[in-house]
């Protein structure tokens, strides 16, 4: 059983750009999102990726994760994906003892600038990096499979 | 790509038991089925399997299947899979040129046998073997996915 345990916060200023240690730019798309789990096929610059995900809203959540060749996962893109696809920049930034991915959207969700750590415990203790702002972790609207059929731009933020 | 060329077809009688080589139990469930493909996920003796197939409905599909760990292939078919599972024990069959895969259906798809060759050329010829009858590869109540929401069993065959 693999579990992932992960908080999200908001991105309030730019102050991580200066510690950003390298990036990935992800393509990525759902192939179905039922009462049970998700599943996504990811595209990075030279690799591709199988992604299942217990449907739970909580920060603790069963995954598991698979690469499978670059051009598949293409293929699949393109045919078996439902709706738009989400494209962003991911960004590494070491900040105290933990590795953070600050996730810079595009497209429909461009924008939307969220800070994720994933933690060995669900009571591990962290350093809250003076450019995050408020967590996120459970709210649903943040979920990448959210973020397809409700993207950023469309929402009310008044 | 991957094509899937396939044709299937019921089995009549027992005559190919004599020329089965070997067999392998499998379990299966399907973790999502939308209009763009359909995801399995497959536990044999000492395997795990995830494959996803397009939803074509027709003898030449695309599908890609990749090994996963049994143990994570088992976890998916306990909590993400929807509706029962579907067990069988898939019998090989040489016939002529061709090895023929035999299914023998149990549970609430016991009594349905069919048999499958997979072909490498949608013309490709073949030897129809004689304990084989009708042609079933463009019915949808066949497919494995609609065995498991209308197992064989509550058909109505009058």
């Amino acid at each position: 059983m693999a579990y992932e345990i992960e908080r999200k916060f908001l991105v309030v200023n730019d102050k991580w750009r200066d510690h950003a240690s390298s990036s990935d730019y992800f393509r990525q798309g759902y192939l179905t999102n039922t009462d049970k789990c998700s599943i996504r096929v990811r595209v990075s610059d030279d690799m591709g990726y199988l992604n299942l995900k217990s449907a739970t809203l909580d920060i603790q959540r069963t995954e598991y994760e698979y690469e499978i060749p670059r051009d598949e996962a293409e293929e699949m893109l393109e045919r078996f994906c439902e709706g738009p696809l989400i494209e962003k920049t991911r960004y590494y930034v070491r900040h105290d003892q933990h590795l953070w991915e600050v996730d810079v959207f595009e497209g429909a969700n461009a924008g939307l600038i969220v800070a994720e750590i994933e933690l060995d415990d669900v009571d591990e203790a962290f350093d809250k990096p003076e450019w995050t702002g408020q967590e996120v972790s459970d709210d649903p609207r943040y979920y990448n499979v959210c973020l397809v059929k409700h993207p950023f731009n469309e929402w009310d933020k008044s």
